[in-house]
C-alpha cells in the first residue's frame, strides 16, 4: 500500500520538477503532516547535484520542513491534528547508542537516516524523499521524536540552518562577554548574527565586502569588516572567543587563526568541497583549533526553535512558488510555498 | 664587560663547528649555570638549517638544557650553588599579559623570548645564544621563573619533549579511562607513551612499520600499528579521546580524524612544514578537531619534571660527544655531553 504525494524533484543533477511520488501508507505510530512550506538549504543544491557523495534520483530536496499535523496514529500521544510541526535534517537515529542518548542524534554513532536521499529503514530499497513535497510521515517503527513542535511565528529555515548555527555558538559557550567571529553574511552567517547577538555575544562579520553592511548591522552584528581590505586582521588580532565560518569557498584560513585568543576554536559549517589548508604553527601560536559542527540534537533543536521564539527570531527569506525552484537554486535562500505545488496526484 | 664561553654553533645552514661566544657578565639578579648535558631537539636542526623563519648565525642551538648552579647572584634567593636546574625553550616572557599571569608564558600575547636565536632582551643586537655551551645565566633582569628546579635522575629532553607531549596530555584531560593515540614513536613519541601510560591512560601508537613494536610495548604503548596497513583503522573508528601527531612530515589526517570519538581533538606538535589539508566533512561528522599546542609554562614545566621525577620517566638518548653533533643532526635523539666540549676559552 502506498499514497501518492505531488512533490519536485531532481530527476538529474540538473534540473528540478514536478513528479509525483509513492509514499507508504502512515502506520498506527505516523504522524502525518501537511507540508506548508519548505526551505531551499545549500545541502538541497549540493545534493540535487550530486555534489556531496552519491545521489540517488529522482530526488525529493528538503529539511527545511514546517506544516500542520493531519492525521495522527492511534499509537501517538503526543501530537493531535492541527499542531504545528517541523522535521529538520533527520527522520531517524538508532537511539541506543552513546550520542543518542546524550541527545546528538547528529552524531549517532551507527548513522542516522538523513531526511532525503538516505535508505529508508522502513522500505527497502528505497531513499527518504523530503520536504518539497505536500504530505510527509514519520518514517520511524515507534516514536516521534523526529517531530519538533514550532511556534506559529517562526520559519522553516531554523531546522536547518538555525540549529546548524545554534549548535556551536550553544556547545562552545557564547553568551555575555564573549566576542564571536561569523564569516559570511548568507543562510548560515546571517542566522548565527541573530542568534549569537540574542544569547548577548559581541557578533563581528567579516565579508568580501560592505555591500551587506547594514543589512548586517540591523540584524545585530556590532562590527563589520570587508575582508578584501587585508589590514582589518591586524588589529583584530587574538580578539574573538569563537569564529563561526559558513563559506563554503577557500578563505584564507591561517589569517583568521590569528584572531582567535588563546584556546578557542573556529568552526566550520560551510562545509567546501576542497580541503581545508591549515599552517600548523598558527594552531599552536595561541593553542587553537578547528572543530566541525554538524546540525544539532532534536532536544537542542526544539530548544533553538523554542529560543528564535521568545527572541523574536526570523531568518530572511523569501516565499516563492513550487515553480521557482530551479531559478531559486541559482539565487538563495528561499521558502517554497508548498500550496503552488500543481496538483497531479490526488491524496 | 662579557665573557668568552665555549659553544657549538651553525656557522651556516649546512654545519655546525666549535666556537667561542660572548655571553655578558652576570649581573646581580642572574643565576650561572655550569651547563652538563643539553638535548638536541628536532627544533635545533629546523633552526640550525634556517628552515623555520630567519637564523641569525652563528646560532647556538639547545633548549634542553641540565645543569649545575656555579653562582648566584646577590639579589637571588630561590637557588644556590649546587642546584641541578634545566632551562627549557623560553627564558623570558612579559609576564604581565593574560596568558603570563596565568602561568601559560609559552602564549605570552606579547611575544616571549626563546633560548636561542631570541632578539636578547638585555643585549641590543644580540640573539640569545642557548645550551650547546658550557656556560649559560638566565638573562631577565629580576627574577628566575624561567629556571627550574630538576630532579638529579631526569635527563635534558623533558624540558622541550617532556613538556611538549605533557602539556596537551594535561590540558585535553588525559588520565584512566582515556583513550591516547600517538602518532610516531621518535623524540616526542615515545616521550607521549611514556607520560600517558603514567598519567593511567591506554596508549595506542601509529607507526609507518611495526620496526619499534618491541619498544613501544616496553615503553608502556598498550596498543601498536604498522599504518602501512590501512585495515589497522577501520576497527578503531570513534574510538580515541585524544590524538597526539608528532610526525612532521604529512600523514593522512583526514583518516586518523576519524578514530577520534565525538568532541574529541587531534594535537599537532609535529610542526610539519607543508599546510595541515583536513577534509571539513570528517570534523563536522563526530564534530572533532585539530589544535596546535606549543611546549608548556613554566609552572606546567616543574610539575612535569616532578611528575617524571616520581614517576620514574626518562627519555631514551643516547649521550654523544660535542665533536658528534653534526652526525647527530642526520640522525636521532642524543644529548650532547658538554664536559666534552674542547677548551678553546678560558672561563
Amino acid at each position: 500500500m502506498s499514497k501518492t504525494v505531488n512533490a519536485w524533484a531532481a530527476t538529474s543533477p540538473h534540473i528540478l520538477e514536478p513528479i509525483t511520488i509513492e509514499r507508504r501508507e502512515p502506520d498506527d505510530n505516523d504522524v502525518a503532516i501537511d507540508i506548508k512550506f519548505a526551505g531551499i538549504c545549500h545541502s538541497d543544491l549540493h545534493t540535487a547535484k550530486g555534489e556531496w557523495g552519491e545521489t540517488t534520483y529522482p530526488l525529493v530536496p528538503g529539511h527545511e520542513i514546517a506544516g500542520v499535523v493531519a492525521a495522527v496514529g492511534k499509537n501517538v500521544r503526543d501530537f493531535k491534528v492541527g499542531d504545528h510541526v517541523g522535521v529538520g535534517c533527520m527522520v531517524n537515529s538508532c537511539r541506543t547508542c552513546d550520542s543518542c542518548k546524550d541527545g546528538e542524534e547528529q552524531y549517532c554513532l551507527k548513522g542516522n537516516t538523513l531526511t532525503y536521499n538516505a535508505k529508508d529503514p522502513k522500505e527497502e530499497g528505497k531513499i527518504t524523499q523530503g520536504g518539497y513535497s505536500n504530505t510527509l510521515w514519520s518514517i520511524r517503527p515507534s516514536c516521534c521524536e523526529f517531530l519538533i513542535t514550532i511556534p506559529m511565528n517562526v520559519a522553516a529555515p531554523l531546522l536547518c540552518a538555525g540549529i546548524t548555527v545554534y549548535s556551536p555558538l550553544k556547545h562552545w559557550g557564547m553568551g555575555p562577554g564573549k566576542k564571536v567571529g561569523v564569516i559570511g553574511l548568507g543562510g548560515l552567517g546571517h542566522m548565527a548574527v541573530k542568534i549569537a547577538k540574542a544569547m548577548g555575544a559581541e557578533v563581528t562579520v567579516f565579508s568580501q565586502t560592505l555591500s551587506k553592511k547594514d543589512l548586517g548591522i540591523k540584524m545585530g552584528a556590532d562590527n563589520y569588516y570587508a575582508t578584501s581590505d587585508r589590514s582589518v586582521f591586524e588589529p583584530l588580532k587574538q580578539s574573538l572567543d569563537l569564529i563561526i565560518n559558513t563559506v563554503s569557498s577557500k578563505i584564507p584560513l591561517t589569517l583568521y587563526l590569528t584572531l582567535l585568543r588563546r584556546d578557542s576554536t573556529l568552526v566550520e559549517i560551510g562545509m567546501p568541497e576542497e580541503p581545508l589548508s591549515i599552517a600548523p604553527f598558527v594552531l599552536a601560536a595561541q593553542r587553537v583549533g578547528v572543530f566541525g559542527s554538524m546540525i544539532g540534537g532534536i532536544r537542542e533543536t526544539q530548544e533553538m526553535l523554542d529560543f528564535c521564539g521568545e527572541k523574536q527570531i526570523f531568518p530572511e527569506v523569501e516565499t516563492i512558488p513550487a515553480s521557482y525552484i530551479n531559478e531559486a537554486y541559482e539565487r538563495f535562500r528561499f521558502v517554497i510555498d508548498i500550496s503552488s505545488m500543481e496538483s497531479r496526484a490526488k491524496i
